[in-house]
C-alpha cells in the first residue's frame, strides 16, 4: 500500500529511548527465534522449558479460595469504579499485615502501593530513580525488564555479578567497586530469578550493611517470595530495612500462580523512615498517579486470596516444584558437556552451563537451542539473553512427566552431539 | 524519625520530569481542596459531581452478561497465565469485530493493542510520538492526563481551543495556525470530555483534511464511544481513516461501565496503512511489551462481554443520562450567574460558565467550588484544573434524584450569594 498518497507525513521518526529499551529485550527476541526452529511434523509434545509460566499446568492452578475471591468481588459490584490512587484500601491494609508476618516490625497500609503486576513495580522504580547522573546497580544475570525500564527512563545502570560458585550470590566487592557518588540503589532478586538461588541470613545482612555503607538503598525483588523447597528458609530483605532503607517489590503471581492477574506492590520496608523522608515514597505516589491501576475486581478480591488460601495449596505447589527442581539437577548432573553449579532452591529456574568443547557441529549457546528445538521439541532459553553466553535458562515449572520427556531428550541431543573425543 | 543515623544517603533528588508532569494533575489537587472544605455536620448526603464515576449508583451497575463474562474467565482457569504481548488473540478479534461495525472497512485482530484502559492508551501513544523535537496539540478544555504523559515523555504540547459557542467544536482553524514542521499529531475527544458535546460527521471530515493538510495522524480518544443521548449520532473518526491516519482509543470503562476494569485498546483505524509504513505500530507494540499487560481474566472476558450484552442495558443507560443531561442543563440555565453553551449530548460532563460579577463575596470559581461544598455539600470540579478560569465541569452521571437534590443546592446557593445589583 502507500504512504497515503502524496501526503508527507510528519511522524514517525525512531525515539532513541525507546529503541534503547527493546535492545534490552533479547531473550524474548531470541525465545521467539527458538520457537521458530521447531519440527512441525514432531508428532511429539513441545516441552517449554523457556518461559515460567505454570498456569497451563492442571498441577499449578491457583487455589480455590483466590478464584472465589475474585468472583465475590465481581459479584458484589463495588469494584467497578474507579480505585483510590495507591490501592483498595483493605488490600494495601491485607498486604502490609501479610508481610509483617514475616517483618520484626509492623508495616501499615501507607506503606503499601498496589502496582499492575510485579513488572509495573519495577517500571514505577527505574523511573523514580532516573534523576540526572544517577545509577542503579543491576545483578548479571538478572531480569531483562531493569535494563528496560531503566533505557526508557533514562537512567544508567551498572552490572555486578552473580557467583555460581558460591551459591550464585552477590558479588559484594564487585557491588562496593561499581559504585560511586551518583549510585543511588543496588537491585537483588532473592529467591533469584535466574540461578534459583535463595540467599541465607548472613548473605542479606551483608548486603544490607554495604548498602548502608554506600548510602544507597536496596531494591529486593521478591517476586518469588516463600516460593521455596530447599534447605534454606526465605528471609525477606526488609529483615534488615533498620540497616540500610529496602523497596520490595511483590505479588500475588508467582506464590498464587496468577502471574495474568497483574496484582503487584512496592512496599517500603523502611522501619528508620528514610524513603519518606527523602520524597521516594512521594515520587512513586507522584507517578503511580499517572500511570495504570490494577484492575479493581483484582484488588477488592485481595484480603480474602490471602486470608482464604489454604496452607495446604503452597505446601502441595512447593512440594511438585522440589520434585520437578530435583529431578532438573539429576538429569543434568548426569549429562556430559552440562553442568549445574547448583541445585535450585527457589523460583523457577535454573542456570546452566554448556561445555562447548563437548559438542561437536554445536556453535554456542542460541546454536544449542536452536537445533534442540529443531530436533527434540525443546525448547529452552539461552544465556546470550542474559548476557551469559554458552549457559542455559531452564525452567521447571512444568508438569513433571513432561519434565522428565524433556530432560530426557536433552540428554539424548547431548549425547548425539557429543564430540568425538568424548567418546 | 532521623534519616538512617549519620548515613549520608545519596537518593532522594526530585526528578524533573516527574515533577512536570504532576504539575499538569492540577484537577485532582483541586477536587481534594473542594472536598477539604466539606462541612462534616451537614446532615444532607455529599453530592459528588466532580468526578465521572457512576459505578456506586445502581441505576449505572454494568450488564450481568459482563459480570458473567469475567466469572467464567476466572472459572475456566485459562487465564491466569501471562497474556500474549498486544493481548488475547480472541479478544483483539472481537474489538476489531466490534469496532468494524461502524466503519467503512474492516479491522483485523493486528490492528488492536490492548491496554490496562484507555488511560495506558494515552500514555502509550504520549510515548511513542515523543521523538526529539516533536510536538503535539491537546485541546483546551481538555483530560489532563495528556499533559502529564507529554511531559513526563519530553514531548511537546501545544493547546488549541474548543469553541463553546460553536457547540464546543474543534477550533480547526486554531489548529492550522499552531502546528508547525515539528507536529505530529492532533489529539480530538469525541463524545467529548469535559464538554458534552458529540462532533457532526461534517466537522470530523473537516479536522481529517485539516490534519492531511498538515501531514500529522489524529489521535481520537473515544472511550465515549455510543455513549450519546443527544440529537447526534456517534461517528468514530476511523471513518475517515482515508483521508488521514487515526490512532483510535477506546475501552470498555464507559459504555459497560466498569472503568475500574481496566480494558482498553488502541486501534489502527488507518484504511492506507500509514500508521504500519511509518513504524508508529511497531513503536506502540514495543512499548506496550516493556508496559503492564491488562489483567487476562479481563481480556479473557471481553469476547462474551462485547456478544452477550443485550441492546436494552446500552438504551437503558442511555435513557437514564438523557433524563440527568436535561435535567442538568434546564436546571443550570435558570440560574443567575451560570451559562450552560450547549446542552450535553454525550459523555457524563458538561461545562459551565460562571458570570462573577452576579456574585457577591466570591472570587472565583475554585473560591465558588470550595464555598459550595462548605454550605450545601455539593462537589463540583474549578475550571482552572482544565485552564478554564472561572467555568465549572459538572458530571451528570449521578443517581437522578441525587442529582436534583444537589442541583437544587446549587440554584439555592447562587442565590444567597448574588450580588445586591442582581436582585
Amino acid at each position: 500500500m502507500d504512504g497515503g498518497g502524496e501526503v508527507a507525513w510528519r511522524f514517525g521518526a525512531a525515539k532513541p529511548e525507546l529503541a534503547a529499551a527493546s535492545a534490552q529485550i533479547k531473550m524474548r527476541a531470541l525465545v521467539a527465534r527458538v520457537y521458530g526452529c521447531l519440527d512441525k511434523s514432531d508428532p511429539r509434545a513441545v516441552v517449554p522449558l523457556a518461559s515460567g509460566d505454570p498456569t497451563p499446568f492442571p498441577c499449578f492452578r491457583t487455589s480455590a479460595a483466590a478464584e472465589q475471591a475474585v468472583t465475590a468481588a465481581v459479584a458484589s459490584g463495588k469494584h467497578n469504579g474507579y480505585p483510590s490512587a495507591t490501592g483498595v484500601a483493605e488490600a494495601c491494609s491485607a498486604v502490609a499485615t501479610y508481610l509483617s508476618r514475616y517483618l520484626p516490625y509492623e508495616l501499615s497500609a501507607d506503606d503499601i502501593v498496589l502496582t499492575a503486576g510485579c513488572n509495573h513495580g519495577i517500571e514505577i522504580m527505574m523511573a523514580v530513580l532516573a534523576t540526572p547522573g544517577s545509577n542503579v546497580l543491576l545483578p548479571r544475570p538478572g531480569y531483562p525488564l531493569y535494563e528496560a525500564r531503566a533505557a526508557l527512563s533514562g537512567l544508567e545502570f551498572r552490572h555486578y555479578d552473580l557467583l555460581p560458585e558460591k551459591g550464585w550470590e552477590v558479588d559484594v566487592r564487585g557491588v562496593e567497586a561499581l559504585a560511586d557518588d551518583n549510585t543511588v540503589a543496588v537491585v537483588i532478586v532473592n529467591p533469584n530469578n535466574p540461578s534459583g538461588a535463595v540467599y541465607s541470613f548472613q548473605h542479606l545482612a551483608e548486603i544490607a550493611e554495604t548498602a548502608r555503607k554506600l548510602g544507597i538503598m536496596v531494591i529486593s525483588d521478591e517476586i518469588y517470595e516463600h516460593f521455596v523447597f530447599g534447605s534454606k528458609p526465605f528471609v525477606p530483605m526488609g529483615v534488615f530495612g533498620e540497616i540500610a532503607p529496602v523497596v520490595t517489590l511483590g505479588g500475588i503471581s508467582k506464590r498464587w500462580m496468577v502471574p495474568g492477574w497483574k496484582l503487584g506492590w512496592i512496599a517500603m520496608t523502611d522501619p528508620k523512615g528514610v524513603l519518606r523522608e527523602k520524597k521516594i515514597l512521594d515520587s512513586i505516589i507522584i507517578y503511580r498517579g499517572i500511570s495504570v491501576d490494577p484492575a479493581a475486581i483484582v484488588q477488592g478480591a485481595v484480603p480474602q486470596i490471602i486470608a482464604n488460601t489454604d496452607e495446604t495449596f503452597f505446601t502441595n505447589v512447593m512440594k511438585v516444584m522440589r520434585e520437578t527442581a530435583e529431578m532438573c539437577y539429576q538429569k543434568l548432573k548426569a549429562t556430559k558437556g552440562v553442568t549445574c553449579h547448583h541445585k535450585p532452591e527457589g523460583s523457577m529456574f535454573v542456570m546452566v552451563k554448556l561445555d562447548m568443547s563437548c559438542f561437536d557441529g554445536i556453535d554456542d549457546d542460541i546454536d544449542f537451542c536452536c537445533k534442540l528445538a529443531k530436533e527434540e521439541s525443546v525448547v529452552i532459553s539461552p544465556g546470550s539473553g542474559l548476557c551469559m553466553e554458552n549457559w542455559l535458562r531452564i525452567t521447571f515449572a512444568v508438569d513433571p512427566l513432561l519434565l522428565e520427556d524433556g530432560l530426557e531428550r536433552v540428554t539424548s541431543f547431548c549425547l548425539r552431539h557429543a564430540s568425538p573425543i568424548m567418546n
